[in-house]
């Protein structure tokens, strides 16, 4: 009898037939006696085909027009859902962000939850109607339609969960949990039964696509239970047994369960990234905002930065942006930064990947940096960067070496016994 | 120097490039001074993508949910039209219904229109910013989204041409005005430069469908004067040149135009008509209100109602349903009206059409309607029902010679000669 909300990503909802099986998944834990609010994202592909419609009309699409349209794609889904829960006989109605609201900063196409009035659903709820609210979309002061950007969906499940106190939220998507690595990459990847929010939020940024990054934050930062679970199984499977299913992202750290935990929890590799190294820089103060300021200006996302120990005031400074942003971001450091700041030269490497290892484990274990070194080496893998946390230690790696790198540490981590 | 209020039709907005032509077209009525707001529907298709998404899921889909749906369509055209505006470097902002607001009653998929807040499409006037409201769509006082039904965006573009006091409202079509009758029909149709908003409104409850008939009544209600033109034709054609364009629907009886104006101005067809006649019943008060209450309370709309003189205190009473209520209104008559009013029989004939002809002219003028029934004998058409109105004379045929009598009638009352 507790207060569930769920998220049911765009392949979960992508045609008429999987939308009445959300609607029977649904109706399956509402006949079970518990309350739900429902955060459909769009149909697998819309988002994608009003994007695209956006750019041929304006290759720079304006953002805040961009967001009246990528937004509707939710308001479609989240009726079409109510409909198909009416039709069960299951009481339903959609909301979308501007009607709950879901109140969000005005940086349209990556705008941000403010707050969310959680009257209007209360009241359903009392009533026993599901509501079902848009995701991926909010409204800003001043009234526009704004949408989170990519993902988004995931954060207002979440968000909405945190408002309302939700005993859990369910992110149904089209993998059944978080496993030690990519299936696809490793086939003995293991599904965990659970992972702490830091190694989430170092999984999901070392690149794993499970959850998007900003609504595991949401998740940690309102303590919100959020189990990762696939909404392809048999929709009547008995609510007890999909209870246990999926990934349940924790925030204790259990003491039984750290004693069965391992060393490392997971390894993850994001591909597609690019090496930018400025040599021979002077080692002083302001050095690195001169270099990373413009580039923070040009809206481009920097990962891992490294700098090594100078040799005679002199260092060199290496980070790594997307792929795509390479050509943009060394016309930047060529014409915005060479002019300002003495250095030897710049050099751009593409087609790098980053692989991590991620481990609540680690924080007490001596000597794992050391073994996921000389695991690589023994595999004649060259290592470009080194950047680790607390929990996490992540190589920049040639690309092609990506696929190699996460099994043999996948292996030598023992991360396929269960 | 004026404020005009533009709305685009779904053929006009169908494309991406037609898009693009259509914010030419608005660029350069900006650029010759005027105040725009603008009004487009959906592209062409993709409402009735969006209805049918929804019978998918629930062959009668619930209203308040298949609004939510439908209403998105609107949105996005407004979205990529705002775009297209700003790529030509034009200042414009789309709103959704509920942004302006079109504050609609609750009957949702029929919605009407109750107000509309124009403050800030006044602070964006002020501000040079050409606001891009979509069509067809209100937001209800508890802040659901309605629609305002087929054709509802005439009506939106009439209303905010009306709320905003606009020197003129453009409805910009795939035709380039209202004809004496329909070009596919009889192809000496001649446009017209005028035409009288109660003529406009008996053309549109005749048949015609170039106005949706609540926008003409609207415009009729508020005085808003109202130009049916074309978005098919060259979108840089001097603004002078297309202010002269189309039809234009006026509320004075200019007494210069009434003299050049016909006898009759137009002639319309209506076809999938059906005919319904209750025999021999009681010529006495209440027998009309338990015919056609059943009727009404199931939702069909009767158009032609015509009674007979008695005969022995009996009578004949036929109407025309449309003919795909013709089963239904049959059923109702058996089961909910037979058993309580005394008749002989009642009888049921599809494949009919109705046929008028308008003209403010006839006011004055005897002899139209025995000019009509003339015509029409000389060609052999029987005439099954007759109705007439101040401005109009319907008859009902049989179907299959609704083109024969538009082109005769078109022909007989010279309505070819410019």
């Amino acid at each position: 009898m507790a207060l569930i909300v769920q998220k049911y990503g765009g392949t979960s909802v992508g045609s008429v037939e999987r939308i009445r099986n959300v609607a029977r998944r649904i109706a399956k834990w509402r006949a079970a006696g518990h309350d739900l609010v429902v955060v459909p994202s769009a149909m697998a592909g819309e988002t994608n085909r009003l994007i695209a419609l956006a750019k041929e009309i304006q290759p720079q699409p304006d953002p805040r027009e961009l967001d009246m349209v990528a937004a509707t794609g939710e308001q479609v889904s989240a009726g079409l859902l109510a409909m198909a829960l009416l039709e069960l006989g299951v009481k339903a109605r959609s909301y979308a962000g501007w009607q709950v609201r879901v109140l969000t900063d005005s940086a349209f196409t990556r705008a941000r939850i403010q707050a969310i009035d959680e009257e209007r659903l209360r009241r359903d709820l009392a009533a026993g109607v599901i509501p079902v609210v848009t995701g991926f979309q909010g409204v800003d002061a001043a009234g526009n339609v704004t949408t989170l950007g990519r993902g988004g969906s995931d954060t207002s499940a979440v968000a909405l969960a945190a408002a309302l106190k939700a005993a859990e939220c369910q992110i149904y998507t089209d993998v059944d949990g978080v496993y030690t690595t990519d299936p696809r990459i490793e086939p003995h990847a293991r599904r965990l039964r659970t992972i702490t929010f830091e190694e989430m939020l170092e999984m999901a940024s070392a690149g794993s696509k499970v959850l998007q990054i900003r609504s595991v934050e949401f998740a940690g930062r309102f303590k919100v239970p959020t189990r990762v679970l696939s909404s392809l199984t048999d929709p009547l499977v008995p609510v007890e047994e999909e209870a246990r299913a999926g990934t349940l992202i924790t925030f204790e750290e259990d003491p039984h369960m750290a004693m069965e935990q391992a060393v490392v929890s997971g390894v993850a590799a994001q591909r597609d990234e690019a090496k930018i190294t400025v040599h021979g820089v002077p080692d002083r103060p302001g050095i690195a905002y001169g270099i990373f300021g413009p580039i923070a200006d040009a809206g481009i996302n920097v990962d891992v930065i490294v700098q090594n120990v100078s040799h005679d005031g002199m260092t060199d400074l290496s980070f790594t942006v997307a792929r795509g942003d390479l050509a943009r971001a060394l016309r930047i450091l060529d014409e915005q930064v060479r002019p300002h700041i003495q250095c030897r030269d710049i050099t751009g490497d593409d087609r790098m990947a980053k692989v991590s290892i991620v481990g609540l484990g680690m924080r007490s274990h001596a000597g794992i940096a050391a073994k996921m070194f000389r695991t690589l080496a023994e595999e004649g893998i060259n290592i470009q960067m080194i950047s680790t946390s607390e929990i996490k230690i992540s190589v920049v790696i040639d690309e092609k070496y990506a696929e190699l790198a996460v099994r043999v540490l996948h292996r030598a981590f023992g991360l396929e016994q269960g």
